[in-house]
């Protein structure tokens, strides 16, 4: 692992993209050496045809390099996706058969039966689905991860699987920069909640059953749990919380759930994979934890926060969640996708 | 009733003693003539003794009352009670037995078996429980309202109870003014979500069981339904926003349920009580409201708004309800309880 | 005055449009019947043509105009002008020159020659300049009001003005409705402050020399003191914020400029205009107000408030001043120009 | 430099003391081996005797150290004072006296004639001060630094000081850390401007004179400058932003003001300091930067950032200047003086 691996992200002048140029930043295994957007900003210099809207500086070599179109030719095998999902159906399915391996955290291919929509830690297993893309002709292969309210909820119920979900009622209050930019306008979230964030309750869903299934031969069998969300915009500026209630098959004690949660693990701590957290779904003692605002920044964003188990009422327990919506909701999982596909021999040709 | 009854207000320099002197400033019935407070602010002007914290400037003829000792003696027959729990229950027993008619917001009286929890659309039939304070050697009474988070799910399930509530999940984002002054500090709220309320869960809980419970001879038997809570603080000013799932008996369609609220009526609409909104519970079509910054101000701030009502994977069917939680959670409900009871000939001696 | 005036209103499907339906609903002397807006929205029924951005609910006979083409025909002789800057001028030409009068709140005709720039309490004189505008051909007249953040500065110096106006340095923190919809997005505003609004500082410092300006002949001599901006946009709803700065001719000592802001009226007030606060400028004794959230909507939002006067070690004296930027900075504004314009006999034929 | 120097803070346990608790963290000159605080908080462990307010959590070695009385004894003879001005003085003067070397963030001796007010890019020549001193009988020097707010200011003056500062006006935006714990209450600062701050107008006018006034023998003659500061607090997490405008005696072009801020170093550069920032004050060329949500964690809180220079009409030129307050304005400037003091060999007995 000597010589860094070149990468490439589509959409790479996007918000999304932006997260991605952020977080490749000094990564130990992965050089981003190709930006690819829209024909828009072809030709020019990544710095110019960007407007740059995170916090601190465009990392100085990524502004040096040209943006190439998102076509397949002389991308690097690995490509990273940011496409909107007006475009990525295409564009990811070129690349795909032209040989790439698209990381995609485009929604579009996610729920395809064909496709493993990943979390390391949870559902290693799934990329086997991915010789089954062979069969669309594809000398590539697409793999997704979840849209960012989905992975807070699929981290923190991990723990919970081993007790037999049934039944899932999640609230989420959701940051603005889940919408990109310019996203949600000001004058809707200042000082003020947005009860609805369209398409956002059924991903959160379906997404949920098919992280937590199972591979069942060609395809995952999704988890027989009923889930429902509540999505709800609130004026945070990063990390998605949520207030979460569960009903298990097996009736465990508190002890019992606080202690699956202390030693889960997965595939990328075992690994040691480069983007994974030391602990993927950390438990908070405080009575008021965890909190966006001061919680989100921690672990560099990869982990998943959980909190104030209790028991429910109506369900079993109850808890709160939260994560980076942007880092592991978005780029971070992206990459962490792919340190798993290196660490599987997956990028070998 | 052309000369207003006059009133007091017990705990009238704090922040929910506030709310009392603005919502009953121009009160068609009552007129605020006494205001009471702890002894530190006893013999001074109400003016002086007072930091006004809402918006807007102090009504000019309140201003110059001179602050009471809580003490029965010289107050009005009719007194609202604005006062801490630590104190409260003292207090308020106090007037009760010299006979006066406490008409509180505190929470100390509420779960007493013998005192109304008053939501006067839902359950007027309460005032009942009042001879049975007799028992208690009191010539006067006391009546409550509900916490302002539990008011705003009663008001929005009360159009629901025909059809059999089983069990009821509700998140809340809390407004600041909630918390009362200081209140939630700005380090911890700016940009960011508290998921915790001390006391918060546990009282929705209860309360909301009680309200709409049925009068049983000498005590309330509470509705045989589950209710959960989550309870969260959220950088929003005014208005309790709450995502509600509820499982009912019968099997409603979502038209039975829309005609179901905006049929919904109470006795305060039948008297034209004049705080009561002309529609306690209002159903908003837009798909992204209610909204507590754009609709917290209407109907003066003592309807209870809904929208988004849809099938509930888990439970039956799923909501977003918001009200004002100073207003129809505080001083607003308990002079709205307090016009109902003077229709109802309870203020007569 | 008993049949109400009719009047209509350019732009009206917009933000500034919808402040403008907002403001004259009751208006005891206007009746809003015609609603001009872009071909897009014509034939349409506002409510259907509109989306309603403001707080509360669209006033109902609105909703069921049909919305006009904005060009000279049907249009009621007396219009506000709610035009976006990039069609403005044309089109309120278009009106004034068929005999309209075109009372606009877009900046494109404020600083011409022969245009007033009107604060009723300050320059009613300056009507005068109208014949000036026969000279265009002009059957009609254009009348504007000054940018949001003007107005507060200059209804903040006039009292000084009798004092002998040096130079003027103004920072401001305006609020995010100043900007429109969808106006400032939210991932730069939240928890943020964004030193820059796109023209406004040149605004404020033209605009408040001509509106300060004596009436000379056939135009305006601006006011000969120098004037400087710094320009932010803050977290805040409603409610334009600014620290200010001036330097006198004459030595005032703080009781005459306090006086002098207590005596401060004009014809508005004289003449008991409809829309007219009592007292144009409200100076606060409290140390730490005016404060937007708390005081933009007192005197219906058409009063600014002062506050803090104290010496400053660089100019003379330094203070704050408030006041609500889409009221007394634009709509009520406009319609206390037209109220002043109609007591004059202006609007007779 | 082989070994750390041990060093300990004073008023550990509160929010100022928990900035100087995590900026030290991984220190590579200085460990944090002694906590003191009120006499409630001694002889438990720095974890169980503090409520943690920051983002993130407690470094690990520091909640083992058992909290000590803020006297003299075995504390190291490096100190950082983190005291409330209440009880300052007294303490911080009997460990100046005992030996010890007070390097504090508290206001009570800033204003001292034999006290350096430090900010080492600008004024190291001040330390020359401390043997003044030793007249008082101390065998140790307390050292402070400035106001969070003033430091802003100085630094982002400081390249201007040799164009002859005449004149300086400023409008501050603070935010809400500044106030400490619990500081600002919520109710007032959510979506809301508070226009005065207590004592920081007169403290950032006195501060900024000491700061870049020169050394006369055995005092600081002060900047011969006008000063005038407007003080306001605002929704945002971390940052102060100012609006600055100055008149200046030479009348330097846009370019050499320009040249004088980048080039603009201190011994703190020079000498590679730990935690100076390799430029103390960054221009931003963007026409809408600096903004304290975007830019206040760049170069770890330690550089000042300013832009949009641009003429004034009223002084000769006006620009924004942002920095980290509780970094730059409180700890890390701290910190940055007993590094730049330890490399002038007054740490050594």
């Amino acid at each position: 692992m000597q010589k860094k691996i070149e990468v490439g992200v589509l959409g790479a002048t996007g918000m999304v993209g932006q997260h991605f140029v952020k977080f490749l930043q000094n990564h130990p295994w992965f050089e981003l050496t190709w930006v690819g957007a829209s024909e828009r900003s072809t030709a020019r210099k990544y710095r110019g045809a960007t407007s740059w809207r995170l916090d601190g500086v465009m990392p100085e070599p990524v502004g040096e390099l040209t943006v190439e179109e998102c076509k397949p030719g002389n991308a690097p095998r690995l490509l990273f996706s940011a496409m909107d999902a007006v475009v990525a159906t295409d564009i990811e399915r070129a690349f795909a058969a032209a040989g790439h391996l698209v990381v995609s955290n485009s929604k579009n291919h996610r729920m395809e039966r064909d496709v493993p929509l990943l979390v390391p830690e949870i559902n290693a297993a799934h990329l086997k689905l991915i010789p089954q893309q062979r069969q669309r002709g594809w000398k590539g292969a697409i793999v997704t991860n979840p849209n960012c309210t989905t992975v807070v909820l699929a981290m923190a119920l991990a723990p919970f699987k081993q007790f037999g979900i049934r039944r899932v009622l999640m609230t989420s209050m959701q940051a603005i920069s889940g919408a990109g930019y310019p996203g949600v306008p000001g004058p809707d979230i200042n000082a003020n909640i947005i009860p609805f964030i369209g398409g956002e309750e059924e991903k959160v869903e379906q997404e949920t059953q098919k992280i937590l299934g199972e591979l069942a031969g060609d395809h995952i069998a999704p988890l027989e749990a009923r889930v429902s969300a509540h999505c709800n915009r609130v004026p945070v500026t990063d990390g998605h919380t949520e207030s979460v209630s569960v009903e298990l098959a097996g009736k465990p004690a508190a002890e019992e759930i606080l202690a699956a949660i202390r030693v889960f693990r997965g595939l990328p701590q075992e690994r040691g994979l480069p983007s994974a957290p030391a602990q993927p779904v950390i438990y908070m003692e405080e009575p008021n934890r965890p909190q966006p605002r001061r919680d989100v920044e921690r672990e560099r964003g990869m982990a998943v926060f959980v909190g104030r188990l209790r028991p429910c009422p109506v369900l079993d327990w109850k808890f709160v969640a939260m994560g980076h919506n942007t880092v592991r909701g978005a780029a971070g999982a992206a990459v962490l996708n792919a340190e798993l596909m290196l660490s599987e021999g997956l990028l070998e040709p």
